[in-house]
């Protein structure tokens, strides 16, 4: 969470473009000193943005000579905002040493996730200073599941022990406190490193100083476990209101804490995780949009379209079975699209909102009967006013019988209601299975009510028509 | 933020309706003073779980029983908690002494909001007690504009004057901390209440007691104003990991702070909100889909339903426009579902990963340009390979003629391409003329590529086979 560096910055955007551009001029002309001393009025997130712009706009070779006028520290705070790209690129610009101060600064969750990232020759030349300690708890680290706590969590925590008392803790934390990630929750651990409590650094300000720690504590500590999954976690914290939570081990001892910054990445990636899905986007890639190369893009896409595009062989079987039929009432094509498509959309509408309900836990599988009863009803009430304002517009605007009328009415009525509650059902039914209920959206659920859709309505019009 | 109940609660959410169970249980026993017992080792959050189930399984006489029997600051910390019915329920069962002690003892975010939400004879239940001072206040957050920095701040912050010590500013914290939202940003202020500087509680924390707090604070402080809209303001916390935000009017001064744990509900609503608009559902509905009534959920669907329904009389005129060719080919509507399916589909993905970057900032509408000349290479990529996979199975599996497959899989080519292009282009243009661009998801994207696939289809048809 870096406590240290979390309140400044620059208010409006309009503003920082300009700064940027300001910046991207001086060093244009050369006058580093006046951008050294500009930059170091940043904070890290933004610096990070200015030598990514640099690069785009004067060269690589401009960038890693700002990045190595920088101050150790900062250095070391901007390097995990890069991109990966630029993170490899001035890895490989700047020498041995510098690489060995910047690491040495790094927080442990940060170091974690560049070796995580980057190619291997650049972790030799990021290791090569560490301990075999370092590297076994490193080792450690990366073997966490990918998406658990434990691959979340720093190990850069203030932990205190049950006999401190207040004034000694905060001595402690003192002490202590620099490196940590938040010096705001600090754990109480006993005998074998087990996690016993928790005081918020507010409680320790709040108290007397010859307070025993023990009494202030809070002894019913909420935690996780490593292996937790961190959509978990992050429900966690946002039901919670929390801003730091400790990651214990399978004995219930206190192996790191995540803070609620890295959560909100975490937020963000699932949600972004959740978009792609529904899109039929294969893949979980953190990349953005316009970083990823078109062939990437388009190994992405691919899969789905495909599988998608081969189930409209059985829409088109459909359709070949009642081709005597269509060739005699040729007008029937003409609802066709409306059909599938007002389908599609009903059975859309029901997927997305039990997708959002699935990941918000609002509805959870156990409330399958309940969903179904209220889409049941649903598509009732959407599917009649649907079928009514299309009756009147067959007869009274396309000047069409009553018989194709009650035909197309008849089938939108049972389509509409049927795909509510398939839509519905379809992400609810993947979850229970272990799948993710984000791929059952769109483009598959309106495939599938388009071949439903089109029995329907073949079926109905084959009996009202007497076919 | 309520750092002081921040770090307690119930690990596994098995254990946790286990207990429920087992308090219901008592509750039927009238075993309540075991009940009360139990309770108190719970936090806010999961006490209003509780009380809500009470009402569920036994009744309401019941709930509002077991909330009296709650400390006072207790029932003050789970009120905000419980749904909006059940808060009614419990104001109209308590006196109105119990009901000014509450009032008394929350937030002052968590009453603007329930006074935001609750029905007016309620509102005057709660207000009876409040000075002619208090009310002017809150009614200066009731007209700030929904959605608005200023509908999300809290009054609750602690604010710290430049001549200060160290010593001296914790002195201050312990004495008017107790009812701060979070006493973990100090905001220093100068003549006319203007925001000069921020200060944290680590920076503190860790400082000499005589260092002056103007030589330890950022006086670089980053701020939104009453006005700023709340998706910025959570774009701000996410990209800089902040933890709270200071709220200042048009003179600079601070009239509030905003803290990450409203941040986590805003990030959250709206993402609930572009899923709703991504899925033709009317309404900025913050209820869970569950709570809401049958008749609510047909009114925030039938509108977009009923005017895409109407879009595809478009489609149908096409349709008309080429019935004698498609009596002649029949065999032609056969593959009409596939083209409009898979140019709706890759449509859908394009616009709802452009929907997400816009959301994100990834993409900016500068960026329109660059997204469409990617996505034009990307449909000619992925509309070659659905093509060329198509024809074979036309030719080989359909055995259908050459013709055909060349129609088909022409018609494919261009409809993909151009639904990639039209489906990443209509969010920006969206967000351009400030429309959400989430609106311009699923439905409405595959209902214009409908259109436009068919018209493509038989144009080509025509033009090949001669017609």
């Amino acid at each position: 969470m870096e406590d240290k560096m979390i309140e400044s910055g620059t208010l409006d955007s309009r503003d920082f473009d300009a700064e940027v551009k300001e910046i991207i001029e001086l060093v244009t002309e050369r006058r580093y000193s006046k951008v050294r001393s500009m930059l170091l009025e940043k904070n890290a997130v933004d610096v990070a943005e200015i030598l990514e712009e640099t690069e785009e706009e004067l060269g690589l070779d401009r960038e890693i000579l700002i990045f190595r006028m920088l101050p150790k520290d900062m250095s070391a705070d901007v390097f995990p905002f890069l991109s990966e790209d630029n993170q490899v690129d001035i890895i490989n610009g700047i020498t041995q040493k510098e690489t060995d101060q910047i690491i040495n600064e790094l927080a442990f969750d940060d170091m974690i996730d560049l070796l995580e990232e980057l190619p291997a020759n650049i972790v030799d030349k990021i290791l090569v200073k560490t301990t075999k300690e370092e590297r076994s708890l490193i080792n450690t680290f990366l073997n966490y599941p990918e998406n658990s706590a434990g691959s979340l969590m720093t190990i850069d925590y203030v932990h205190l022990k049950r006999d401190m008392t207040v004034a000694e803790s905060l001595q402690h934390i003192k002490d202590v406190g620099e490196d940590a990630e938040t010096i705001y929750s600090c754990y109480v651990i006993g005998e074998g490193r087990r996690l016993i409590g928790v005081v918020s650094l507010r409680n320790l300000v709040m108290s007397d100083p010859d307070t025993a720690v023990s009494t202030i504590m809070r002894s019913d500590v909420m935690s996780v476990s490593v292996l937790t999954d961190q959509e978990e976690v992050s429900n966690m914290f946002r039901k919670y209101g929390i801003i730091a939570m400790p990651v214990v081990d399978r004995e219930g001892r206190l192996v790191g804490i995540i803070t609620v910054d890295d959560i909100l990445e975490v937020i963000d990636d699932e949600t972004t995780e959740d978009f792609q899905r529904m899109a039929g986007v294969t893949g979980d890639s953190d990349d953005e949009y316009l970083e990823m190369s078109v062939w990437r893009h388009v190994r992405t896409r691919l899969p789905w379209l495909f599988i998608l595009m081969c189930s409209y062989m059985i829409t088109g079987g459909i359709i070949s079975g009642f081709e005597d039929m269509l060739s005699e009432y040729i007008s029937l094509v003409t609802y066709m699209p409306m059909l599938m498509g007002t389908g599609g959309n009903s059975g859309s509408q029901s997927s997305t909102l039990i997708i959002r309900a699935l990941a918000t836990e609002d509805v959870q599988i156990s409330d399958a009967l309940r969903v179904l009863w209220k889409e049941a009803r649903i598509g009732i009430l959407v599917g009649l006013c649907l079928s009514a304002l299309n009756s009147l517009r067959i007869i009274y605007i396309d000047h069409d019988t009553a018989g194709v009328a009650l035909t197309v009415c008849g089938a939108m009525f049972i389509i509409v209601m049927i795909a509510k509650c398939v839509g519905a059902m379809l992400p609810i039914l993947a979850k229970a299975v272990h799948i993710d209920p984000a791929l059952m959206a769109g483009p598959v659920v309106s495939s599938l009510t388009d071949m439903m859709s089109l029995g329907i309505y073949f079926v109905f019009a084959s009996i009202v028509l007497g076919i």
